[in-house]
């Protein structure tokens, strides 16, 4: 029940009664492409395993410029930790729009698409192409989203030349950060071997646990790099540590360790596997080590796209954005691989993944006259005059 | 089915077919006070919780030598892992009696009964007073077991001179090793609090993992003493290592370590709690400690009862035994805090615990002479003599 006429709330609000719990789509996808195709836009969907993708394009030549974005949300939670059902959207009295995926990211969705509305409503025919790549499995284990996509269209050799990922990036204020790359993300599971026994009789026995600690305070302490301008310093996570069965006096035959890299472009994912595997080796450890690579660091340090998004920033809300490379990592890393410049510019992001996530519902508003802006500076009349 | 007239085999089968699994009596303490009243024992119960417990002496006066031991057994684990049913005792092609409780401690009962029987046979007006000292709750919790019983003794201001425990204290034949004595167990649940958080953002987080891991390669690191004459090294054991949900992205909250000090007479458990805390504090870790005595160490270094045993197991098997504190922890450590010299003496322990436990049956036969000649040692005529 929004109590505004705006096209962008009325649209967030319809996308968030679908309860679109990652990987569902729940229509989201179909309420998306109605609109598109009142716009003219070209449809394909591109559904891989269970996951609903869409690839949708305006325009014949030209750069192409992506809106990418998910439907897809996280799990409400416990409905008693909620103000207001998180499946029935309302303005609260404070004209916050509450409900899951305000936020992340529905809110961001229907300013995307009632930007381009605007931009086209008043330029039919536009320079360039404008796309919009959307997926249901963001949140999820984002194999079959954004990452298949990406390899379909790099398969069909796609251009793909400019990139805003809907994702919450401002902090305080609407707009006041825009991500400009981010972070590698670099997981392993080590799994140090020992012999097990009685603690009686620890000289029949291997701990694995002692024998692994001086190595992983070694990694802890280690300093992979010293960051640049753009990244801070690589950091090493310990998240999981398993030894023992219970039993208080059995010494246990493995430890398990889970950890992971958040990487600057200063080091590379081979790199640091190098670097502990030696590391480990030095210590004289019995060892599996599982890696998995999350995403590669990406970065966008300047261009079209990030004058676009500041100017577009500054007119709208009068304050210049702060470009950061800070926080987890989202689906740009694989847009990023095309070659794409690539930015992130969304509403606040205080309250995502939480019992009631909420966005003021005029930064809704504004996030549509920023979006309408960047598309106008890229491909309006003034762009190619 | 034995195929042997001894009578110590056939009390031992007798035993062995009641699934007494701790901690249940399953009608062995009454099998076993039916052979002592025929004795003239005077008899006691002494239940504790849901713990049968027997206390019997015969004798009026001088000192007195208990026979301390169990009537429960550890569960049998899957059948299938068993050759013969292991409730149902066999002796084999080899001459081994097999079924649970076969070494620890069905076969010592069953010793222990017969050797007073012969003994009391030939001399029905012995010196001082023979006692057992009997429990179903050794291998469970063993707090309502033999502990309470010598509490109970304790209040009654009752002597204990001399104390056989009949667990398997032999390794490689029977009667080459008597513990006589054991270290001390002194246990600690560990909780290092650091602060929750996501791995991309670890300023706003505090790793316990990575605050705890120099202070817990300092316990290891940590020489405690140096042991003695009868006592090796205190060691130190960590046992159990948990922290993180199993998600890969959160920085964990919380660690928990939980650890063990198997620890010789050379130190306190007091002295070890203070060293241990002063270690943590010394890394500034944010902690709390729960600590667990399980025993004190004991020792009976020299004595009548070193005596007769040592010539006991030399007059039945021809070697001379070795004396050991080594291995885990037994009632033994109850029964020495009455001031009794204790010593432990029984079958191979090479199959305890495990499927297809099994003893020699000649050695059962070996074990009743060396028990008549400890009580002949220390109660016979040539004793009084
Ligand atoms: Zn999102
Ligand atoms: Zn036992």
């Amino acid at each position: 029940m929004p109590t505004t006429e705006s096209a962008t709330l009325q649209l967030a609000c319809e996308l968030m009664r679908r309860p679109s719990v990652t990987p569902d789509d729940e229509g989201c996808q179909a309420l998306l492409i109605a609109r598109l195709e009142a716009l003219d836009f070209h449809i394909e969907r591109l559904p891989f395993g269970e996951v609903d993708n869409l690839w949708a394009v305006r325009g014949h030549h030209g750069p192409v410029l992506a809106f990418a974005g998910h439907t897809d949300v996280v799990p409400s939670g416990p409905e008693s930790a909620w103000q207001y059902p998180p499946f029935e959207p309302c303005i609260d009295a404070d004209g916050m729009l509450c409900g899951r995926g305000a936020a992340d990211m529905k809110g961001s969705l229907a300013a995307m698409i009632t930007a381009v509305e605007a931009f086209v409503a008043r330029h039919p025919d536009h320079d360039g192409r404008i796309a919009f790549l959307l997926t249901s499995d963001e949140e999820g284990p984002a194999r079959d989203g954004t990452r298949a996509v990406v390899e379909h269209l790099r398969e069909r050799h796609e251009r793909l030349d400019y990139c805003i990922v809907g994702e919450p990036s401002s902090t305080a204020r609407l707009g006041d950060v825009i991500k400009n790359g981010r972070r590698g993300s670099l997981g392993a599971v080590l799994r140090v071997q020992g012999i097990q026994g009685h603690v009686a009789y620890p000289h029949l026995a291997r701990n694995p646990v002692h024998q692994a600690m001086a190595a992983l305070d070694a990694l802890i302490q280690e300093r992979w790099d010293a960051g640049n301008a753009f990244f801070p310093a690589t950091s090493f996570q310990i998240s999981n540590l398993r030894a023992g069965t219970g039993a208080t006096n059995v010494i246990p035959g493995e430890l398990e360790v889970i950890f992971n890299f958040r990487f600057s472009t200063e080091v590379t994912a081979d790199a640091l596997k190098t670097r502990t595997e030696a590391l480990l080796d030095a210590y004289g450890l019995a060892y599996e080590l599982d890696w998995n690579l999350s995403g590669e660091p990406f970065l966008t340090a300047a261009g079209a796209l990030i004058d676009a998004a500041t100017q577009g920033v500054q007119a709208v809300t009068g304050k210049r954005p702060e470009l950061s490379t800070s926080g987890g990592t989202s689906d740009g890393r694989f847009i990023a691989t095309l070659g794409a410049q690539v930015v992130e510019l969304g509403p606040l992001n205080a309250t995502i993944h939480k019992a009631n996530e909420r966005v003021r519902a005029a930064d809704l508003d504004d996030l549509s006259r920023i979006y309408t802006a960047i598309v106008e500076a890229l491909f309006g009349p003034a762009a190619s005059a």
